[in-house]
């Protein structure tokens, strides 16, 4: 993603995304309202870099199981976003936690988004990586999961997420943007921004609400 | 709501109503504990303009998807709280936001309560309004739900709200006392926090709980 | 508890203890994610001090329906985690506030862990007591609840607290380390903390996740 | 409750008291729908006795952990119904089975009511004695829950039940008529299925249901 | 629908069905699991007219409160089914009953679906009305919710159903086939019915899954 | 399994079995109350051979989605129990249904356990093939899941099952036995039952429960 893009997709924000996916007729692009940040400052813009876990009943000897989430970070690019598909929500695992964030980090990537849990909170709120996540638990995944593939398409919180699909969340959610859609979406996202703000200066002086709403057509 | 009567109002909070209103029988008067406040020092008095949402299953050209929140915005007076009944918890739709927070702001409004969720979560904390809700998400109602009816006893995170009742929230929830029952439980309450700062002052010194209990009889 | 001990205890996570717990087989010891701090700053560290509530139709006169807690409060020790088991998440009951927990400091307890809610959470947050709940909200026991034993086993938020067993909890969740094999796990704990700190600067100055995990076996 | 009582009683069913206790504001007196019938064509009709299971960590040596429910059990009269509240739906404990049922009949109770779960299924279905459950299970309660009180009012799957009380079951579930209301009940109850009758007849031969909602006012 | 038509669907069936909308990308069409049938023997074949239910507060007097479902069921066609769509599962409301099921039929209706509950299920049973639900309950709707469309776009148990949808149900549950893609469906469904038939023949007699797997490439 | 062996486990049933290993401390060894038998008249008892399922997002291209579980199928022996764990309850797959039990019982196969769904369910029955599943339902794993491991310990509705440990399912639910235990676990399930009829016997003929638990320790 060049640095223009970037640049212009801070102007936008999960909410006017969902509105303009909506408006596509992808109304299922937002993920559940369990998935929160660790930092509700930090927002998250980038590219999904997917891997599914299956639940393992105990740890087998003489298995690695970390091997396919040890590949997938040390694979990360510029901008990724690792996105991890638990089948959350749930309890009983936290597939990322510091250690991670830090490799992560080390590789340029833009953050986490995991319907699991997440662990080494404090951590990796001090490294300010932004994390989205089903929960905090202490709970490592050896044992009780493992991951089986990545680069797949997985489903995460309610939402197709494609490798390469763009990942767009803030404090309102996680917002994925399919990368076939993606250049008309950006561009509507861009021009509904605009019209919000007159809204919002309207209904700050006082115009009624059926007013602006009848003359903007936005609310 | 006369000015002195709110006065004395902010030296109350949630838990002293709830016991207050459970010492007359009224035990299922605090919303269950998934409705939460986006600001928790943002304390909310007021009384209630109701609505009331029901699903819908995809938007329909022509229809104006707002038209009954739009006239209860536009109708909102001086204190009132907007309770938005959605059958929440929910994880599909977020009637309410920053521009209806803007507009409720204009008219004197004292605060929003929804079993939905809540978007435009940055901008509302910006604003100071307070809001108490199921969950925070981007997802707009159109093509998702539509408010059918206003100002009309709901059901909100499994308590009864009538027009006028009292609403009352604090970090510790969202508690509604109904009129009729008012002027009592508000006299009842305002005593209880007396009696409260003596057990806690008693307890400070060290005194054994079963002594201050035996005593003040105030737990 | 030592004072030495409990200065060592302030090197430690819930995480890495969790992670010397599975090693042990003790795959069962960290409270489900449910569970939260009232304040994701303040560590918590103890041994338990355990009651359990089993559910009360309605208030009958005549009953003291605080009687076995108020006894339990009353004989707290210092460094004593009072354990209040629910049969959480549940979202009828409060059973700890402010006044508990000004009884609780005058004793030297530690902290509070309830798979109940909590109420009074501004104020405990003044207080700086450390407790962690399965929610929030004003509703209290009498009428609704009752302690019926203390310093009995007790399932709390799926784990099985024994009284004396340490009690551990920061902003990742709460883990229950029992007492028969706590000197084992401390001691693993702490070293893994110092493996751990490799892997950290390791994977800071870039190099792989692959080839940091050969060389430490730490993830 | 003499004979001619009970008689009248059959001609009854869940859905018309539950009608009736709605026309006296009485709405919460049908249990939730997670209780079913073990046997569907068995209907019910005793008068309750009650009693409430808190959880147990695990089985303590020396304790008969089978007390209480046992006193309960000898004690019962005839047309008694067993009214087990486990704070259920629960997945953890059956406390009632083929023994105590076995134990029941030969007193001559009436049926059991529990929103716990239930095993020996075969063997009670043989005996015909009704019961009605929150789900089936082969878990004794034995280290993992015991009954701490009995004959005192219980909430058992969302309704108060207080020990006397008319508990009435068939395939559209259990209702409980509060004994304070039972004669207003019971009579209403009795009127309105004679007007039940007369729209059922109407409709067969075709009449529109607007016709005789107007002209009987029953639906 | 023609006579000879509804012929030849009876020799489908949901799972059939479910696996046709799959290979067309419609993966979205099987209601949740919830919706059980009342009569698991009665398959049910017909077109969808549609209802959707708001839960209200209280009954208000004067309110007639089945102005429009009585409409909906005057209104039935030979060969309609009633979709109920409560937003369930719920544990609150049993829109259908024994009254309206004798109105239905007199009218020629093929069955009811709602992911609420359905009371007086021995008459319905009696009657072999097929109506699949999402639970039993005797709650009545008035003063719980009131139907305030008809015939308009809802979403049932999962499940986006249009009125003339066609509605097909059995043991397996309920799968809803999109009048837009209504004849290719079913020439394919009707296809593969043939296909099972020789695979099932040859597992039989003892071919090998993989074998067979290759060779007819049904599974 | 040798046929005397069978024959004798007929004899047994999920709750003395389940009392039996409680009495060993295996308290963990009764699946969850969602897991019902298609037909509540087939026991089933056999030997573990396990698959677990992950979710997928979509179907690839090219791939033979039911690879793994047909291996499984077409190795199946005499007395096998297929165990398929997909970390349910779950709506949202069956990964069973009639042309894999016609495949199993070609093989001998004793029956199957799922904490998915199950299809073609009236074909399973006429089959007599012993089925334990966590509902039901039209979707199959293509597109949705995938069987990524067999003969693999697997956590199957609660339980953690080995392959080879015995699974012994009835009207009362699935109960598992470790092989490890096997010996001892049914030699006390057998002498359990006979203290069972001398129990049943006295009560009949009316002797107090707490007379029969003092002398026989049996309830």
């Amino acid at each position: 993603m060049p640095a223009d893009d970037l640049q212009a997709l801070r102007a936008l924000n999960a909410a006017v995304l969902s509105d303009t996916l909506d408006s596509l007729g992808l109304m299922n692009q937002a993920m559940r309202p369990f998935m929160r940040p660790l930092d509700e400052t930090l927002p998250l813009i980038g590219r999904a870099r997917t891997g599914v876990y299956v639940p393992v009943a105990e740890h087998r000897d003489g298995e690695n199981p970390y091997e396919v989430e040890i590949a997938l970070v040390d694979d990360l690019q510029l901008h990724d976003v690792v996105v991890l598909a638990c089948d959350g929500p749930t309890d009983r695992i936290a597939p990322w936690g510091e250690l991670l964030s830090t490799a992560a980090v080390a590789r340029g990537a833009a953050g986490c988004v995991t319907d699991g849990l997440v662990r080494d909170v404090r951590q990796i709120r001090e490294m300010r990586f932004p994390v989205f996540c089903g929960g905090i638990g202490p709970l490592d995944t050896k044992g009780r999961a493992r991951m089986v593939e990545r680069d797949v398409p997985v489903q995460c919180a309610g939402v197709l997420v494609r490798p390469g699909d763009l990942v767009f969340g803030d404090v309102d959610g996680v917002v994925v943007v399919p990368r076939v859609h993606e250049a008309v979406v950006l561009q509507r996202a861009l021009d509904k921004v605009k019209g919000e703000n007159l809204s919002r200066d309207a209904l700050r002086q006082g115009e009624k609400l059926a007013d602006v709403f009848r003359r903007l057509g936005i609310l």
